[in-house]
């Protein structure tokens, strides 16, 4: 059992909590014991350690068996150590490191994709996260994510896909004019979402490929990515309220592409 | 200008983030230009002071205006006092201290209402924040909520909630059962929004007067209060997600009461 909170492997784990040391090591931590098994799941290959308390061990026995199953190395913790590792104060007892996958681009397109999300200059990690898991919720296909956007392997943001950061390709640091191109010379119509569009979401053809294009928290897209998009989309709402939050917004639209909302 | 962070107003005003301050004094605190705004714009008469740092004074000259037409006391602080009365760091220059208002089930009721939310149990703020402010976005008469739940008064939700708040009835401390029989005999359909449910979404009759019951965050509703309701229904959902969280699976299922996502 590890109990050593001062040791080389602790502050190694702990490191990822920076988006330095991710980017140069290729690894991400996910705790909790759905992400966990997801992770395992979905992408048991990438897996390098879990890391798992008495507690945990006993109470998420399936999670721990799949994984060694899987050939990943299970290390048992006291309570102390996975509270040092994790960014967290009530990491729930399992924690993975895991590699990055390197999605691209052009891999996305390979698979003929019906469904996308482009998050332009997103900077909350929790809304972020929340993308994700509405992109998966919905049947995307991957998630795009440009430059200046937060890391979607920092520990929020992972966090907060509850998994689905493990279900489907998220491609980050692209920019967003050369991805806008890719997108159309694709046949994959793109739609900002944005308070001041013209079309209402509820006439939107989402019977064909198509891209949401979601901006910024705060300034929204700006004009000239706007401009480039097939359509720019307003989801009716009532007059008194300024806007919907980004997360919001896009859970929205992926339902309405989805079918979730009404048949399509 | 207030300068002294340890006066008593500042500790008054700061005491407001305890709920039982806030329930001796039925006073609450909004900061920000959005939420102070909306205070002003649509319940002036309960706005006792708004306190104001010279950059924002500046900067949000017109809601300062308002203010003072609107005969709230205003007073001018510097950034250490605003500072001090807020429990977030950074309060944007803006905070109104705020009379609750005592909405009842019975004032809602007698307004015919076409569209509710009835929150059970729910504790994160930021939850029920949002769902605050998706029932206004998407035209909801009120939102109900049971004892047991968050206090829609403290900080973090009225913050969340951008102003929402004051815009439509907040009804809180009701006891489940006897709210979901208080709107079956009014009339109103209730739909629990649970992923057990047998009824998909998008065959859910909206066009009449109906309210949507969501559960706690981790728990969900219990199923004695599922089965009370008219429906129980499921946003439909990709296989490999085991869930919405309840923000996402509220503004979906608000969104397609509205007619957000198609025509109704």
């Amino acid at each position: 059992m590890l109990t050593n909170v001062r040791s080389d492997r602790v502050k190694s784990v702990r490191s990822l909590s920076r988006r330095s040391v991710r980017e140069r090591t290729g690894r991400f931590v996910v705790d909790g014991p759905q992400g966990v098994r997801e992770a395992i799941r979905y992408a048991a290959a990438r897996v390098d350690d879990l890391y798992v308390t008495s507690a945990a061990l006993e109470r998420h026995d399936e999670i721990v068996q799949a994984a060694l199953e899987a050939e990943i190395r299970v290390h048992e913790t006291d309570d102390a150590v996975l509270e040092a590792m994790s960014d967290t104060e009530s990491p729930q007892g399992l924690l993975a490191v895991v590699a990055a996958e390197a999605a691209t681009l052009d891999d996305v397109l390979a698979g003929s994709p019906r469904l996308l999300v482009l998050l332009s200059h997103v900077r909350d990690p929790g809304n972020a996260g929340t993308v994700i898991r509405g992109a998966d919720a919905f049947g995307a296909d991957a998630v795009l994510v440009t430059e200046g956007s937060v890391d979607v392997l920092a520990p929020k943001v992972v966090r907060s896909t509850v998994g689905s950061i493990f279900h489907l390709p998220v491609v980050t640091g692209l920019d967003v004019e050369a991805t806008l191109g890719a997108l159309a010379s694709h046949g994959i119509r793109t739609f900002a979402a944005d308070g001041v569009g013209d079309t209402l979401l509820p006439d939107v053809d989402v019977s064909r490929p198509h891209a949401w294009v979601m901006g910024n928290e705060a300034w929204g897209l700006p004009v000239e990515v706007r401009d480039r998009c097939d359509e720019v989309v307003r989801v009716p709402i009532s007059e008194r309220v300024e806007s919907l939050n980004l997360a919001m917004a896009a859970t929205v639209c992926l339902a309405a592409s989805s079918g979730a909302t009404r048949r399509v």
